[in-house]
């Protein structure tokens, strides 16, 4: 299955999600299946991720969205681990600071795009400002309305400047949200995780989906493709999330950088030199 | 084997990096029970991780120092990946940049300190103010003599607000220096990282032991220790960074949060209702 092909969103679509089944698990048969795909394809990104930060040509921005429990740390620990944490790292971006507040709302996101070598993941992003900031009418929609084409301006920016951008929406059935919540619950060192506005964002499931819905309808681009992954079932969700940015990275071409030095010099004079004397 | 007690350097000692050997291993017999070990004390940290960043009461700095080719990119992707991403980052320091110049020598370092309930690791560090600024002479030695102090206050500060430090000093032979990058030269992918300065810092080795032992000796204190880890194996130096790493964050006594909101009545709430509904 070509994963790409499948879970992206065309360009100027029309989502409904209603049409995507959340526990779609394509070809693969089950967990078992999954887990094996998915660990072959995390050691073919490991030297690429490699090769990435030696080249220090291009970047790869990872966007992460999803309803709470939809498995947005989930994928940060079993996919992005492929990665050396040198040359990666995860930006959180919750409710944004005072200082933050007074500037633009792509300012703060900005701040921390990845450097040519480095992969970034976004837990959370500048799409929270067309998604929560639209759900609880934190701006005027004449506001946010504007967001979708500043955020296309604004990836068509950084593509342009060497960072490739892939966009996963983890979702998830408002069922397997409950039992995720549930099983929170029962764990004694995850109920910390839980809190009152959980539930009451879960009030808002269809506001959430509509503006969800906006999002990958308008900010699906040919520089920086919405997927939608289905994530009930968490493997597939991972495997998905792996594939992709697996078929990104090759998409990339990135190339080992050359030597800086003569390496033929540099052997006679010091290892040559070192063995035989 | 108490892995802090054989290798942490003492407060106010003389260290003699001569009088240490850089292949020790202890009492693990070789690399595959080394091997086996690491495994089980990784899996021992996640959790212990995931604690520290569900808690946010403690942090953690892991500093990184050592000769090129020592093994630091090494120490990142073997023992740190058993953390996180969300929560953990590797900060690299390299040349400061002019507007890091014009700053005091702890301003850069002090914004990528941890805060509470995250990982962070320093690949290199301030140390390197009073290491290639003192073999290089960047700064008088009026300037870099009062560092010492200077670091051992900060560090300090750090520790009263809730941050553990570890440091570590990964310690090869010259031989084996010699070794390793000669390994790089006869693999294509990694030809890149050699440079001619690998070889004229090698040829300044004994300044460099003098400015380790100096560093040793001035600013292992207790609240920051130094650990000597020797690196000639590499499967001992993982080992021995996971184990102490591993010990520190059980010292830390970090306790997963209680929930801020009843439990019973969510279940009740939202749960029941809809199970037996």
């Amino acid at each position: 299955m070509d994963f790409r092909e499948k879970l992206r969103i065309e360009p100027a679509s029309s989502v409904k999600l209603a049409d995507i089944d959340p526990s779609f698990h394509g070809n693969i048969k089950d967990k078992d299946e999954g887990k094996a795909e998915l660990s072959a394809v995390l050691d073919e990104i490991t030297p690429l991720q490699e090769k990435l930060y030696a080249e220090k040509k291009h970047a790869l921005l990872i966007v992460l969205q999803g309803i709470d429990a939809a498995g947005k740390d989930g994928v940060c620990w079993h996919v992005i681990r492929a990665m050396n944490p040198q040359g990666t790292y995860v930006a959180s971006f919750k409710q944004p600071t005072e200082t933050e507040k007074a500037h633009d709302f792509l300012w703060r996101v900005h701040q921390r795009t990845p450097a040519l070598g480095q992969v970034a993941v976004f837990n959370r992003s500048h799409y929270e400002d067309v998604l929560v900031a639209r759900v609880h009418n934190l701006v005027p929609e004449r506001v946010w309305s504007k967001r979708y084409r500043q955020i296309n301006h604004f990836e068509e920016f950084l593509s342009e400047n060497g960072v490739s951008i892939v966009k996963f929406f983890l979702y998830i059935s408002k069922d397997e949200q409950l039992d995720r919540f549930e099983k929170r619950l029962e764990d004694k060192e995850r109920q910390w995780k839980i809190s009152g506005s959980d539930y009451s964002e879960r009030e808002r499931w269809d506001d959430y989906i509509a503006a969800y819905e906006d999002m990958l309808s308008k900010c699906s681009t040919e520089h920086a493709p919405w997927y939608v992954l289905p994530a009930n079932r968490k493997w597939f969700r991972n495997l998905a999330a792996a594939k992709i940015i697996h078929q990104t990275l090759l998409d990339m071409q990135i190339e080992t950088p050359t030597p800086t030095v003569d390496l033929d010099e540099i052997y006679r004079k010091y290892h040559h030199a070192v063995r035989n004397g």
